[in-house]
């Protein structure tokens, strides 16, 4: 961590604080410039406030030359992490996670798992609990959705990820193979926490307002836990933009390829909010490394009770399937 | 609602569409353009998913000419609502809420308190709970902190608001006069629908990347179990502007005014994350109209346990909530 | 255009609206709701001032219904246009562009221009005139950057393409093939007034906080003026996201396939400012469908004078060059 | 600036990376932590190109420990400039600049101007180069809008400030008392190169999505040239917020007065884009310490050529303006 002074500050203030930071453990190297003094903080800077030291008075700017994460951070575990869901590899080879937004009935979610398998997916998504903007719009079936989607593996094999909203669900998903935790809970430090106790894998998508940094210290809560099978995903961001629902922003994809271990997966239906954008996107995204894709597929887009707007129907995904194999033919070359 | 057709669509698949529409009880009003076709939706359009028929492949766009929230909407409740905490009013006159970022003891905690009190602030604010980015960061004194507040109340007088983080921690705050949900928490819908049930004042802070609508629809989760006591609190929202934490959205004060008749309050501490900027934009507020501040003040800030670097001395409050009754002078004329 | 009325409005207030509106020659269709009336607007609302209507008292909110662009509306012009530059086709098939940031001597852009022909780009990029953020960074060779950018078309038989920086400037790109428009300049409207009198193809960039739409309107400032050879160029935009200089927003060229008939391409190199991200974005653009794209290579990057960072070495850009002509097989089925 | 090396870097690539930076005339300063270098580089460093250094791969990151800026930079210059515009200061004490959007004939003109005058403005503004989104909207009435506001300026005494949209306009504006950039030319380098050239005030608008150094480095352009008459103008961001037109970042206004010593007004008409939050913003702006205020008004919005929905009548001026002074009196304090 580098702390820069201000032109000019009694030697006295500057003192205190050198011996404060000494106080928290760290060795101090200073360098005097015409304009300013620098101050290299060496030691273990994790614990650091740097907004405080930034507040002071005599301070001009702090800057961190670490990053605050540490059990996602690539530079101390080099090698992919490779998650193992019955069989499904995350991190190894390509996945291909698809299914419904929700859950809505045997019959549904049975016919679309059954489609999806053939086109070649190899995990099944379905939402039972949905978070929605509206306390009035469809809250999916909750635990009943579960077992369904339970039923649907039976009939399949594919094993089943599905969203978790809140601490006091955890007893339902015990048999639940992926947990997803969604964007607006990639904060809900209470949730990542008891998420880390697991020996499970979750799915953690990126907030809509965060930066990667915050998405890796979100995976650090978990991680820190025990829990080590955290699948980062990509689902766009909010910017002013306004023609798609929100802007994917795959050049993460080969970032976080840089600064983690963990695989990371990306989702265009929720990404773009058009179901005619999920084909293109999906592409881009494989061409750019993303190690699966999650997306949404239904029977019946007319009739679907939520985000129809963005789910594509199977013989659509069969196609995209192909030509994802393709691309991803010629980026392992 | 609006639904616009594109140019030149088969009559039958029009027709479809129609009868799928009135089949939701709605009233279909056509008018045709040369370019386009264009079907006025009436009735109750709260429930139509507008996202699934813009994605028709026969639908060009789709507005809505509603706002989709009800209890908070001012056109059905023209009136401000007052909500009264211990015969402090929030919502009628001007509210101060002030305190430290974290409780830490007893002592600080209470000395803060009666500081604040004799500046003016009519509520104290302390974290127990605290959401924090990094795993490795203080996370508050949790049901101790509480405590702690408890005893400044009672020393002061002033009603304590502090936050909660999770559904789970709900019975620890029977005794606590305002619940805060953080800007993290917006939509933790589980969280918002559990506070709806209680008749006990909520502050819902705006989430970072919220607009105004998802803003009052997290209202509307809460109004809708039948708890009304909502305050709303601009906070800052996450921009590509990198000098201040967050961007202060000030329009947003006199727009949330027309839009809905709960009291808003504003946030300088966090929205700026820098302490000598809490002044300017706190007097910026009062100006604009808000119905109270919320702010950082510590009696140490070198040694604060979090968010020291936007916390106020309590001299430095003092003197701001002497500028802050001028500027309501002003503007009550 | 839609106009919504609020709630209980003056009889005679409506009555003057609806007169000003027909007198802007319009038809107006009326449609009363319980909480409200909707005015629809039927003709040529494109000189119609929809901020002023909604600035009105009695008004709640006004939605345009149709896209205020004409000349480059694929509404009325289905065919993707196809501008041909000296036999290389853009629009019809994909176009390859690179070239260095800086044109910095003759040696350089000969040998860069042999470079990246080799690996199959068909046309040359350089900068002469460069926009840079500070007054003290090199500001490009200027006219001298023109004459050898020629130089390196005469040796190589490659169209050249060069960003124009003001309207005082247009004499010396007279022999250049195609000018480009910087980001910085999308609404630096006299310039492209201006280019819109050449027959001559325009490379026009999206601004970094420009919506499609804004984009779109940028694009008919050059067409109204009779030149409908215009190139759009995605190259990322601001967004709160720190890891990269601008985040590529890559659904912007589905979308815009939609709106458009006007050809686009990509920049991989602005968008992300890393080099080492070029290569995976490159990927991905031309999975997505974009029609060519537009790349910095440099045979020295060490020694570069401006935007090294983002500049791939030209063994580098003929790996690239070949895995994106496979990706081409692949959704070219 | 600080750059930090990759763990385990080959010393012959250290050295050599060192002997480049001292080639730059910079002295090095190498401190060794666990997991990495850090080298500090003291000198001149306005010309090191740090996304370049970035870009090698030995380099983990590179920060600036020092502001790019100079003439502008308050560390150099902890005097406010006071700019004297016809006998009105500006920097020095509070200014109102106030006008139509457009000037659209003489009688408009100087209604509006001598209206101002009478509620105490003390500059006037008005539009005769107009930058427009769409190429069939209005775009101004051009040098002769610029002989109306000269003969307002003769009736009423108050000096004139309007935008230029070109280099090639520059002759026409030279009896203009101050020239305005608009925000779509902030980065127009060509433009503010040649009004460097000037003696003469000229008002900087902050582009949409430009940050606070953007905004000073676009006035270093025009100060390196030697003209140091240079106010800033605050006048909203771009961001996701769709209730008003722009974000109104206020919070720049206290930032940019630590960092420079140039004026800072805040234009809360465009920022807004809403006559009725114009009120409320520009009180705002006053309170947080802006050195002046540029607000439209109008004497028939209904009428008005463009933007009438963010002008204001001038009664409403008139009351706006005598709140303004009651809370300049309340901060001067």
């Amino acid at each position: 961590m580098i702390v820069v002074l201000k032109h000019g500050v009694e030697a006295a203030k500057r003192e205190q604080l050198i011996d404060w930071l000494k106080g928290q453990g760290l060795t101090i190297h200073i360098s005097e410039g015409e304009y300013q003094t620098v101050l290299g903080l060496v030691g273990d800077t994790t614990r650091v406030d740097m907004d405080l030291i930034a507040s002071l008075g005599i301070v001009d700017s702090v800057k961190r030359v670490t990053e605050p994460f540490k059990c996602c951070n690539r530079k101390f575990h080099p090698d992919d992490t490779v998650i193992d869901v019955n069989g499904v590899k995350i991190g190894g080879n390509f996945v291909m996670i698809a299914g419904p937004c929700s859950v809505e009935s045997e019959e549904q979610i049975v016919a679309v798992a059954k489609a999806v398998k053939a086109s070649g997916a190899n995990i099944l998504r379905g939402g039972a609990f949905k978070p929605r903007t509206s306390p009035y719009d469809f809250q999916g079936l909750k635990a009943t959705g579960l077992e369904l989607l339970k039923i649907a593996r039976q009939e399949t094999g594919l094993p089943i990820v599905t969203e978790i909203m809140g601490v006091e669900h955890l007893p339902l998903f015990e048999d639940v193979d992926i947990i997803q935790v969604g964007a607006r809970n990639m904060q809900n430090f209470d949730l990542l926490r008891e998420l880390g106790k697991l020996r499970k894998p979750i799915l953690l998508k990126r907030g809509l307002a965060s930066t990667l940094k915050e998405l890796l210290m979100s995976a650090e809560y978990i991680m820190a836990g025990g829990n080590e099978q955290v699948i980062l995903c990509e689902r766009g961001i909010r910017t002013f933009d306004d023609y798609t629902r929100n802007t994917l922003d795959l050049a993460a994809v080969p970032m976080l390829k840089e600064l983690t271990h963990l695989p990371i997966i990306v989702d265009p239906s929720h990404a773009t909010g058009i179901a005619r954008l999920v084909e293109p996107m999906a592409l881009a995204a494989t061409a750019c490394g993303a190690d699966g894709l999650i997306i949404e597929v239904h029977n019946d887009p007319m009739h679907a009770l939520c985000d129809g707007a963005q789910s594509l129907r199977p013989e659509v995904y069969d196609d995209l399937a192909q030509k994802v194999r393709s691309i991803r033919e010629v980026i392992a070359k």
